[in-house]
């Protein structure tokens, strides 16, 4: 059952981050609460399940898949905390918690993103690897969560805003926004697998799939869902007039659209068999959730 | 002479850091303007000048050396475009020109620091050296640059905003703030000529009397100096009641301060003859330094 998997790769995830994350106790308390109120208790930890799917598909070790799931889901929790903030999107919810800055303050919720990416690179340089695989995973996770990838995406939303985005714009944003990391999780997987550069690619085109799906889903339940399903505020898109999926394409479009990259997901994993089970099943969540 | 020695590695680290920055004419530009903005065109560069004044004196290229030395001061870049900003030390003016969030704007400000940040490991994991070598550097630099170190040093800082700290307090902040990256500077230099544990103890002395003596001064600066020799907004310290050394040692005292810590240093480098030359340089400069 991919189900009780899931749950038990997102439980070892928030026993490593519970054990990566500086103690709550030592000073700065502040800092430290504030890191771990960012990253514990919550999400639906879709990059470290991929972390875990892509890496034991691939015949890797759980155990070896500790750092880089846990190294991911630092930099998810970090670009959050920065993109809450009142310069940028201005949330008060996520998760269904006070956001950072709101539960703390700002500056301590810039430090504490600023400290959680800091210790993505540091729990990958620490974990229990050879060189060539962590120096490996520092490369991966640096391209993809930099300039050319997570923080462009992010700045090209924000040069976007108020603008409608044409959909070849709103896809590159995707892609760099959101797309990267989703990649990078799954390549780092693959390569604690040892994956050969074919199967690299394979990977790559499932991934690519798997993020814009994830986004157009995102864009779908910001327009269906309520804010306490969601666990932050909902109909924001349509409020800040944000360029989407729904409003390019309708609501129908953007089904069609959900359904194709499905399609583009079986098709990328079908040369794997059934060693992909859990890979797929992801997809298939990342396109049916309600949440 | 140790002044075009310096002059030399400035300019190799500004040459390093203009490759490796993104392009200003590809998308997104105002982001990539930002991190020039941050990075390029100024500063005293003295974390690289540490990294090449360390690895030379043990015997490293400077062609090595380049990737460390703009790594550090690519986190010493976005730790200036954080702490500049409006939720944390609020500076309009930082080397003689607007901070980042005034020239541009806060969210730009943010983000072009979280790339900053990211580009630095980029840089390590993308260097020209052995695995063991890169994912060293990398280990360092995330230690430093951390919630136990510089990040830490930072939040420790706002914690005391309004009260007096104790010297000892005032002496663990910086030690975090501002001496864990000059420390990172010196190790990373030094792993890359291969020192041996022995020499990077040392080493550490000679940097923690340098990171201390380097904050005494910037305290002494702070009261002496003109807004426009610094480059910045100068009696801030004294404006905001933050503790400073002239503050609880009076400027004798800090004074005196500093000619203990230029002994200490001397004491440090002395079993590494002349070789360490431009260290003792380095020492002497931010023992004198007027800006």
């Amino acid at each position: 059952m991919a189900a009780e998997l899931f749950a038990r790769w997102a439980a070892r995830t928030e026993a490593s981050l519970e054990r990566l994350l500086p103690d709550p106790a030592a000073a700065p308390e502040r800092l430290h609460a504030a890191m771990r109120h960012a990253t514990l208790g919550g999400g639906k930890r879709m990059r470290p399940l991929l972390v875990y799917a892509a890496g034991t598909a691939l015949g890797a070790s759980e155990e070896l898949l500790d750092a880089p799931a846990a190294a991911v889901e630092l930099v998810h929790a970090y670009s959050l905390v920065h993109d809450d903030l009142p310069a940028m999107d201005d949330d008060d919810l996520r998760r269904g918690r006070p956001t950072v800055h709101v539960a703390f303050d700002e500056a301590t919720a810039i430090l504490a993103g600023d400290a959680l990416q800091t210790l993505a690179f540091s729990v990958l340089a620490e974990a229990a690897a050879s060189d060539t695989l962590r120096i490996g995973w520092v490369r991966e996770l640096a391209a993809a969560a930099g300039a050319a990838g997570m923080c462009g995406g992010q700045a090209l939303a924000i040069d976007a805003t108020g603008q409608v985005q044409p959909l070849p714009q709103l896809e590159r944003m995707h892609a760099l926004k959101t797309g990267a990391l989703i990649r990078a999780a799954v390549r780092m997987g693959a390569l604690a697998g040892g994956a050969d550069a074919a199967t690299l690619a394979r990977l790559d085109g499932f991934a690519a799939a798997l993020g814009l799906a994830f986004q157009v889903r995102d864009d779908l339940l910001d327009i269906e869902a309520s804010s306490e399903a969601l666990g932050k505020t909902a109909g924001k898109d349509v409020a800040q007039a944000k360029s989407t999926y729904p409003a390019l394409l309708g609501v129908d479009g953007a089904r069609a659209c959900l359904r194709q990259l499905a399609a583009d997901m079986d098709a990328a994993l079908a040369p794997l068999g059934t060693r992909a089970a859990a890979l797929a099943a992801l997809g298939t969540l990342a396109v049916t959730r309600n949440h």
